[in-house]
């Protein structure tokens, strides 16, 4: 029996051991993430460790509450400490989830806390981070600093003026690199409420008075410019409820989003909807890859299931689950349209189920064609639900059994905490025991090939891919 | 090597070993079966082991004639000799399937025969089965006695008179509470013939003249009171072909129910059958929540694929297959609706497919609101072509990495047969075996917490969730 | 660690190895594949390597684009040399892709070659192998003769003249069996382009003139012969894009028959096509049953996803995918429909998606009613993009425990290559370490039985089900 989480913790032999030596100090490159720049700017600290963990993680929320224990005590008026001995008191029942490695590795690498978080530690846990948090050791940037982070890519919408990703770069002190990524689902969804006053944001921000499908790519230019000099490299895209695409048409685009903006987003015919978004993904297609940014992916969320939830709390509160709409095969009607329309970026697919693993990993070479020496789609690394330890196990086993492994892009937090970058470490373990695995049982050579690969996806392809 | 199934089977090493010895000897708490009360109150005797094995046992059916064995020898005119040399020259062909263990643990468990089934061993089995079932041992009663079972949910239909639930009650040595449980599926299926004929049988259940919806509902009130006095937690409903819930409708609702009485179950308009199954869905949620009872949603059976042998042998004969109309997202819809019109009583999902189980998951964690300290949507261990050893595993390992595993019910047989009860044991062990190798990898801590998770999931969880 | 590849490569305990020992030798039957029977008739030599394996072997073409290597040295005008080259500069990022092991696997047995190739070894690689390659060892009829081959199907147009099955049949010398596959596709796809003149060839080779559905099947009906007499034995049917199975309908489905050749493929009309397939299945159904062959269906797959990829270099070049629009419930339907009509074949089916490995494995459950001691619809081996180490494991296991593994095909190779014989050997070795695993856990017993069932899954099986 091994220690728990002991230094060789998921390093089953000693190629896996020797590996992870190897990439263990590396950078870190968090390409999609969702941490609040406003934080970072502002070099925020937390008053304790509530405050860090549950003050917006909506996988925490979910634990807490799948055990019964009242919302009061999650996203309610309960005392942060209240809030901690609640998830505390969960913790324990956690064997096998993520979760639970997740704490733990944050207790170690940031408090240097060994415990093991249950009800009968909580309280010298809470005293001992309390203590920590106040000092300078924990300020976002610190924490930061001390996480050996070399590039952060935030998620914003088009709108946004990136006052603190300015700001952030103002401070020459710190060295990692944020920048923003795009993400302009907003402007796409006609089928959602308030969509006029989204438009009027855009316009503001844009100073174009958006009133046709033209002013719309007027003012999305102007604001991919805006994001392009901050240093945005990345675009995103939540692909939830529409599911078809259809050949692009601007005159009938433009008068659906007439009719968007006039019914403030009332659009509900699905041939409209379809229509609408496909004029948008070759427009947004031709933008980046005529800027060289890379489109991200997210795919087949079931959003706000609990409706009663959503009017009582709102939306990213852990009422979101794995749906099914968006199917792979639509997906490879709508790279093809945008590759005869002249513009597929570089891509990254994530899907959000794993049952997905295998089609996507298939899907992406069938766009591989960039002739340029890097590859062009890619699938990202296990997204969401599929971010534990046997997620990660059996999409990286898919990727390379469909796929080039040695190109695979690697880790990201897609994160809203400051302490979330172990889970890099987690992944490199993962990585490196898959690959240690594989030599030890003679399906791959020992030696620097193998090192080299394993370096690449934790540090290097990434930054290549995105030309950071 | 190991022994063919030694005293450590499927356990690997001393940590699964050791949990194993801590929960072997719990009582089985059989929330969900098919075993007939008749067969109960009787105190049924078998007089061979086909009779016992191959009389209703469609998995043992599918086996034999999957490798082309003539009907005779399965569900035909065969003697019940033919029949079980016929499943023992089968049998060595079965390596890698439930079956097999199935089989040699109740061989062992019940018979005290180490001997392994095979054309060569037939014979000597058949003999001294023959010889134990005609002793006192194998009644029913004391078969169910000696598994130590503590509670049997039976499948009952609403209109069932529970006779054999009384009788069974009325015999004070026997001290396994044998509970009805309700399965409304026939009063819902408008869309299958004989629909005319069943309500009228539910009217003369119910003493209530059903001519309209409302007076189904109020036949339906009075057999949930009749079916609560006798001991009744928790409802179970099968979702085959139909897929899409809408708003609940009472008016239309009505007339579709008075329209499927006329044309005795011929409603085909997907509109009327999604609009009539949302009401009573409505309907029974409520009813279900007032009464604390568990509602079971068994999902995505694709019955009767062989109409041709439907028509000969008829249903549940091992020609339902895996099908996927009732999709997660679908479900989803399904308990939003339900939530909405205040009705969602605990709730557990058995999904026919494995591919499904991570949306199964996720999707559980979206309706977790109850706020008692009990959680209240729970996935269901592995059902039917899922409950096999990497079936389970699977099913495991997900739950745990998307859900609260110390919350998870545990096993349930689904059996027909009266010597099932060694599912629970093989459950138990594949249980142990997981949990242990968490434990030896470092993933978890040993200690008490394991051992308590261990015996709840086996135990206390499923007495405390039905409230029994 | 082990040594990369050595002789137990793949086979962990002892009893794997001895499992092995039984099968190794045993002799191929390569019940589908896709080589070119020319070439065997002419008993082809390849001038070099690059010819051998980069000639028309889109699994290696999608590797090298993969990594943004330029279409150029993939299937564009660069040498030979220069794609062998660029392949070679790929090997070592495949770490755990089953090329990886096939490429050594190839140069191991065929070659003698132990080098790992890469861009050090690949002059050296070269220089060898087509030194090799120019002497008698490597004709095409000598490969298959060192691979100890029995049987090959190939995969053939029902208008082809068959006239290098027969020219290989008269070489009395070669022992191998190459016999023809029925594959009708393109007479069944009324929604394609091309479908006059295609049936203008089949006209021609049937030397009926084909006006009307009655005249269709004649034509059929005389190229099931001119094959039958030819030593075909088995049909394969691939379902790519249509989903729909009704009740057929001889009077509508020729009307729609006349409407495809007046508009040369141009039916779009989904309802169409699904009666015309389905009348179409009906009438092949009958044929193979009462000729005794087999039907083969591969589905599922998204083809030429890559519209632009495909109008500049054509089908099969690596930009098919997994796909989805053919469910396991359709497939359920129309075979159902068969039984009904009377003609349901023996049946293999071979799944794109491996999450669709349970459904499928459960459907065969529900056509197993030759009672003719053969079993009548299986599961074949994991296809295409599941033919991976990972991907095989996967298939057997779901195949285990929801069949009859006794009773399992084994492997084909699916290949357009002379070389890929060593796909069997690969195979052999996980089917051998997955048993053995099963054994040495204590879950089977050890002995005849297992080492019966070894070799019938490696070759009695395919020979007595094909009757080869």
């Amino acid at each position: 029996m091994r220690k728990f989480m002991d230094e060789d913790f998921l390093l089953s032999g000693d190629t896996a051991k020797e590996l992870f030596g190897k990439v263990k100090d590396l950078p870190i490159i968090d390409y999609h993430c969702h941490v609040p720049p406003r934080e970072i700017a502002s070099d925020k600290r937390y008053s304790n460790i509530a405050e860090l963990w549950l003050g917006g993680d909506h996988y925490k929320w979910r634990a807490v509450r799948s055990t019964g224990i009242p919302e009061k005590y999650v996203t309610g008026d309960a005392s942060d400490y209240e809030k901690f001995r609640a998830y505390a008191s969960v913790m324990p029942k956690l064997i096998g989830n993520p979760l639970y490695h997740w704490t733990h590795l944050e207790l170690r690498r940031y408090f240097g806390c060994e415990l093991i978080l249950s009800p009968e530690t909580c309280d010298e846990i809470w005293e001992l981070t309390t203590k920590l948090l106040a000092t300078d050791d924990f300020t976002v940037k610190n924490i930061i600093r001390r996480s050996n982070v070399e590039v952060i890519c935030t998620t914003d919408d088009p709108a946004d003026n990136l006052e603190f990703h300015r700001e952030i770069a103002r401070d020459k002190s710190f060295k990692t690199r944020v920048y923003p990524a795009w993400r302009p689902d907003r402007g796409m969804n006609i089928e959602a409420g308030g969509y006029r006053s989204y438009i009027e944001k855009l316009s503001f921000a844009s100073d174009v008075r958006i009133t046709s499908i033209d002013k719309l790519f007027e003012a999305y230019r102007k604001r991919l410019d805006f994001f392009e000099a901050a240093g945005c490299r990345v675009a995103d895209h939540g692909l939830d409820v529409y599911h078809r695409y259809v050949k692009p048409d601007l005159y009938h685009a433009d008068e659906i989003f007439k009719e968007a903006l006039a019914s403030n987003g009332g659009i509900s015919d699905p041939d409209k909807i379809a229509l609408f978004k496909s004029e948008m993904f070759r427009f947004f297609g031709r933008e980046y890859v005529s800027r060289g940014w890379v489109m991200q992916v997210h795919f087949g969320v079931n959003r706000n299931a609990n409706s009663k939830m959503y009017s009582s709390i709102g939306p990213d509160t852990g009422f979101d689950t794995i749906g099914g709409t968006v199917s792979v095969t639509e997906l490879s009607r709508l790279f093809d349209m945008m590759e005869l329309s002249g513009g597929l970026p570089r891509t990254i697919l994530y899907p959000i189920n794993p049952s997905d693993n295998e089609a996507v990993a298939a899907l992406t070479g069938c766009f591989q064609t960039s002739g340029d020496g890097k590859p062009r789609m890619l699938q990202g690394s296990a997204w969401w639900f599929s971010d534990t330890l046997d997620g990660m196990r059996r999409q990286m086993k898919s990727l390379a059994s469909l796929s080039v492994f040695g190109d695979f892009l690697g880790m990201l937090t897609d994160s809203r905490s400051f302490t979330s970058y172990p889970r890099h470490e987690y992944f490199r373990r993962i990585l490196c025991d898959i690959m240690g695995e594989w030599i030890d049982e003679g399906l791959y050579p020992s030696g620097r090939d193998a090192e080299k690969i394993a370096r690449k996806i934790c540090y290097q392809n990434a930054k290549d891919y995105f030309k950071f």
